[in-house]
């Protein structure tokens, strides 16, 4: 006999649901509206109704369902708490016991950069690691990591977050978190935009990233000029490169990975970027834990609902 | 029936034993010269003939042996691999698996540092939390990370290490392990020396510190003499707090723990270090892994077979 598993991937517009078998097949997706108003109660309401169609769309019987596992923009523990997820109108409860009431079903629930992370070890980028760093490059830099198969989660589900370690003492903007210097500021799509302005201002070069307006100017307009060669564009991968491959550094030297996964927006630049991290990760890391592989991410949108399913399989 | 455990801490020069009753209580604790000549091929020997000895004179049965955990400085994997250990002449081979053999009994092994975190865990500084990350401030910077009560070991057994994340650009001595600008570089007992003899030289004002000959300056007298309200000297626990506090708010915005153990000789200056960690500390840490308890250390040299022996229970 069969069995199946959800996934689900909570995001502030709309919730991404996935049927698998469970070898990992993708047997079915399809994506509801978030609800985020009133305290966002509606949400797992609507993510339950949408499984139980599912079942009957497919004839697939509760006896047969290992589980439903989700992911949510928040800090969820261990157990399935979340604690506020301000995108969806959560404050504290347990995701777990909630759903799991509602559907009559074991679930487990993670915070889904943590969960992404899990997918992208099951059948993305980083397929049979059991130790990996995941970092997703897009408004913000969100990051999973992978210990001994699982997700670090730590004390109050804020583990991974990667985005807002410590690097540069000399930053006066804020980052959104409200500290200063975050690898946020310089590694996410709006930061590599926020290198590119003072480089214009600071360096008289001359560059094709003159011509283009300034509320155009995007992480892939920068690395386009990269790859076309423009000295200028160049200078700035070259910073990019030294903030994101020094803090993988310091991250792999306290973490130990097998294997750097990076998605998210700013890597549809490809493999260029690992020419301009790898030399400041390799100057920097610990050298017993230097034996480090990256790769790109593979699932896109996907990683989400594959990491949820396989939460419920562990 | 009682049920006991042994700890096994192998070190350069000895090697620790404890017999532990299964609620951690040690019974019995000793010590047999650890014999690093021919590879260190007679080290797991001597500490099975030691434990069948203790066994003897306790007249404890096999049949209530839970198992025995060992604890040695290499970086050892998840399933007991020891990937050489320079200071006991190993090379590659399983630990877990010739000390079974051994002894015909369950052996767990991880890297003595990391076993030393989850010993201050269960008995020490750190009682009651599951995510701990333990710093030994000592000729070198040690440390170990425990992730939801279990030994972050990392891909090969080199997780924790966080003596080695880089946290200066600006340093030209080279440190131990081949790079330059590691945290051990500032934080060990010989990092405070360096900052100490710098400060003392760069800049002019009078100290206790210079009626000190050179070599006879240590980690004790730079903090007596901070204790004692010395300028020049509190500007070096300045810097020494500057370095430790960043990258302990670094490694607590990936790991998100609840408490950060501070052990090692340097530890011995007391709760003074914190005032100077924890402006800098709470300055860098993301918000959401700033709830983060500080203390100090309380098992000493015993904390390696505490942890040794909890490895075994897990």
């Amino acid at each position: 006999m069969s069995k199946y598993v959800f996934g689900v991937d909570v995001g502030g517009t709309t919730v991404k649901l996935g049927l698998f078998d469970i070898e990992g097949n993708l047997l079915d997706k399809w994506e509801i509206p978030t609800r985020p108003e009133n305290g966002g109660e509606g949400i797992l309401p609507d993510v339950a109704e949408s499984i139980k169609k599912k079942m009957e769309e497919k004839d697939v019987l509760k006896k047969d369902i290992v589980g439903v596992g989700l992911g949510a923009p928040g800090p969820i523990d261990a157990e399935g708490t979340v604690y506020g997820a301000v995108n969806l109108g959560w404050g504290t409860f347990s995701i777990r016991d909630t759903l799991s009431e509602l559907l009559d079903m074991p679930v487990k629930a993670g915070n889904d950069a943590n969960v992404a992370a899990l997918g992208e070890m099951w059948k993305g980028g980083g397929q049979g690691c059991r130790n990996l760093v995941a970092v997703t490059l897009g408004t913000g830099v969100g990051g999973g990591i992978i210990v001994n198969g699982e997700m670090l989660t730590g004390a109050v589900g804020a583990g991974g977050e990667i985005g807002h370690m410590h690097v540069e003492d000399n930053e006066t903007e804020r980052c959104g978190c409200g500290n200063t210097g975050c690898l946020e500021e310089y590694a996410s799509a709006t930061g590599v935009v926020r290198l590119a302005k003072r480089k214009l201002e600071s360096c008289g070069d001359p560059s094709v990233l003159r011509d283009i307006p300034e509320t155009e100017l995007s992480a892939k307009t920068v690395f386009d000029a990269v790859k076309d060669g423009d000295g200028l564009a160049i200078k700035i991968a070259e910073q990019f490169g030294e903030y994101l491959g020094k803090g993988l550094g310091t991250i792999a030297s306290i973490i130990n990975p097998e294997i750097i996964v990076i998605g998210g927006g700013v890597s549809k630049a490809g493999k260029i970027l690992f020419e301009y991290i790898s030399p400041y990760f390799y100057k920097t890391v610990f050298k017993g834990c230097g034996n480090v592989k990256f790769a790109l991410a593979t699932l896109g949108n996907d990683a989400g609902i594959y990491g949820a399913a396989k939460l419920v399989l562990e």
